[in-house]
């Protein structure tokens, strides 16, 4: 028997792209990992995890162990409510949904709207693994470039504009990551903010506001676009991994009512009743403002270490992004091939992750690579830049 | 704006159908939940899971809190391999994908193999969220009658070779429950089991072994279809849920590796680090066989006193199965309406499930009802069963 011949006609035209992970480098022992988009070690809250374990276990006992019923749960949710109200999206308990961090949230907006013949946006360069999603439902994919002040939305617009008056479908949805953006570390001009929305009005798309970098601003808050969605037009997703642990995959979706309860009819993994009771008996103990902003302060120390290695290392020609929040530095490289470069790169000791693979279009991402000063400490990111520079001298 | 404009085609048919969940009925305190297909409060290893947290976060730090790198998700998917293999199903790394549960396990199977014109077929009765999951993909949904052998595989031939004769698709795949099956506690002779794989075999369809109760035999361990599998048609679905603790999640498959390859493409909330890990070091300090043995004495004292109770106490025209292993008990009332009687049943201070929501067609199941052995204690049960004699008497 072939096995291939069994599949469900919806996911042959997935099948035809590489498996998830394959582009993932491998990266030996002793390189400086600035390829890697973990939170800190020391930021991970474990004692203060452990705690909560137990402190849940001796008032709950077995409820959160069951599918249903631990009180915990409902705290989550409220928590989440909260949050969301401190940062102007003011939303009900039925515009929430809880899900398995942010990709699960991406994999269950996609499959609510996006079939093969639907037309989507993403920025180029995206989050790699958005990008793997989205190719499991569709491959009409449009890119719009992103620059220092993220999504060019004059690019989108002259897209739009062009498609309507060629009698091209439209896309159906926009996917961006406004804020600190997965590769590049740039943020989504108020401006441009403003201009997207507009856009979706007129243009009668969605927009996916991927947050998962939000809370992590150097200076002030920034203004989501859920925040502004008068329309109801915007799914905003949220995490966090970025700001407590990934390991707990804690994400949630805040969007209309309507919707939520679509999507939950597609999250066939059911609540994860320990994980979400650990991570409220966590969060009810936790003085939020004082833990982001010990996030804040780390990140931004790093950050800046990273920015000035780079500024005594690298050869004139490097350029980069200059973040003010988030985990990552995006490098242009003229002329290079930082694909070809990560084997010389790991042998001197220094991983990243190479452009292309943030791409569509992975040819356009061959000059550029992704830095990330979220793992590694100071000490290992100064001689982490100090032997890449070495790698592109010689 | 109308949300429903937005959705994908693909989505459209499902919609049709009830959101999840929305036969679940709402049970009042101080009723006595024969209802409930929750794991006995005292079986949950409360202690041991606190335990088991403390240990591994003092070993492994903050490695389980990352999207990946804790050895205990090796040491998870090891102790899998092992029980498999003791279980008679010998398997490689490669053919094993863990899961969120069995549901995200039949979620995942059904996104790969289901789409709306493929044609699948279940047990009648059958478990009422895997029906849910299978109505997200087809409305082309066969069912066999289940006896108290389980499955009717003459019936199944019979459909098939009419199918056939008459030019008809065939299906593609069947979703059984084989052992202790949900809902009815029944389970598939070992005859019957063999004229499973056989049809598979000559009508070419695969199999879906729900095998969530299988390790709670009262008497000798169940041979699995899967071990009896020299195709490699049959996906074996397992659970940690019924006998360790449903809030965990963990769940798996097991198949050939080329279908797990693809499942795990679709499998987009990650990897669950911290719920995995706190498993593998709780398995670690476990004596299965002595787990097990206690599980299965408590459950088999738990169905003997409820058919006893059932024995004493129901008028003479009620009938159940005798199950053994599982969680369930399936009664049918000739001439009930059991969606009916439940108001009176729950004002008597007594749940259960109306038979009706395990069957596609549910006026299939007026005159039936699930019992549940597993939740209640064993005063509970018998004053449960004594309420509930009251109200058919009445």
């Amino acid at each position: 028997m072939t096995t291939k011949n069994y599949y469900s006609k919806n996911i042959l035209s997935a099948l035809k792209h590489d498996p998830p992970g394959a582009w993932m480098p491998v990266v030996p022992d002793g390189c400086v990992r600035l390829s890697s988009g973990f939170p800190d070690a020391s930021l991970v809250p474990v004692n203060e995890i452990q705690q909560a374990v137990t402190r849940l276990l001796n008032a709950e006992r077995d409820l959160p162990l069951h599918y249903v019923g631990s009180p915990s749960i409902d705290q989550l949710q409220q928590w989440l409510l909260c949050r969301m109200n401190e940062r102007n999206i003011h939303i009900k308990r039925d515009e929430l949904l809880v899900t398995s961090g942010a990709c699960q949230a991406i994999d269950l907006i996609a499959r609510i709207l996006i079939d093969e013949e639907t037309y989507i946006v993403v920025e180029s360069p995206t989050y790699m693994e958005a990008l793997e999603i989205f190719q499991n439902y569709t491959d009409r994919i449009l890119t719009v470039p992103v620059d220092g002040n993220g999504m060019q939305t004059d690019k989108l617009e002259d897209l739009l504009a062009e498609r309507k008056l060629k009698n091209q479908p439209l896309p159906k949805v926009v996917y961006t990551i406004p804020t600190f953006q997965n590769p590049t570390g740039t943020s989504l001009s108020p401006e441009r903010r403003k201009h997207l929305l507009e856009l979706a009005e007129t243009y009668d798309f969605l927009v996916m506001e991927d947050d998962a970098y939000g809370e992590l601003s150097f200076d002030q808050p920034v203004n989501t676009l859920k925040s502004m969605d008068q329309a109801g037009r915007v799914f905003y997703i949220g995490s966090l991994s970025k700001v407590v642990a990934p390991g707990m995959r804690v994400g949630w979706i805040a969007a209309r009512a309507e919707w939520i309860e679509t999507l939950f009819r597609f999250k066939k993994d059911l609540d994860h009743p320990f994980a979400q009771s650990v991570m409220a008996a966590f969060l009810e103990e936790t003085d939020w403002t004082k833990h982001l902003s010990n996030l804040q302060s780390l990140y931004q120390s790093k950050c800046s270490t990273l920015l000035n290695a780079l500024e005594a290392c690298m050869p004139e020609k490097v350029t980069w992004t200059d973040p003010k929040g988030g985990y990552f530095v995006w490098l242009t490289i003229p002329g290079a091939d930082t694909g070809a470069l990560l084997a010389k790169a790991t042998e001197a000791g220094v991983s990243y992750i190479p452009g292309q693979y943030f791409y569509l279009q992975q040819e356009n991402g061959l000059s550029q690579m992704r830095l990330s000063f979220s793992a590694a400490d100071e000490g290992e990111i100064v001689e982490g830049v100090r032997r890449l520079a070495g790698v592109f001298k010689s």
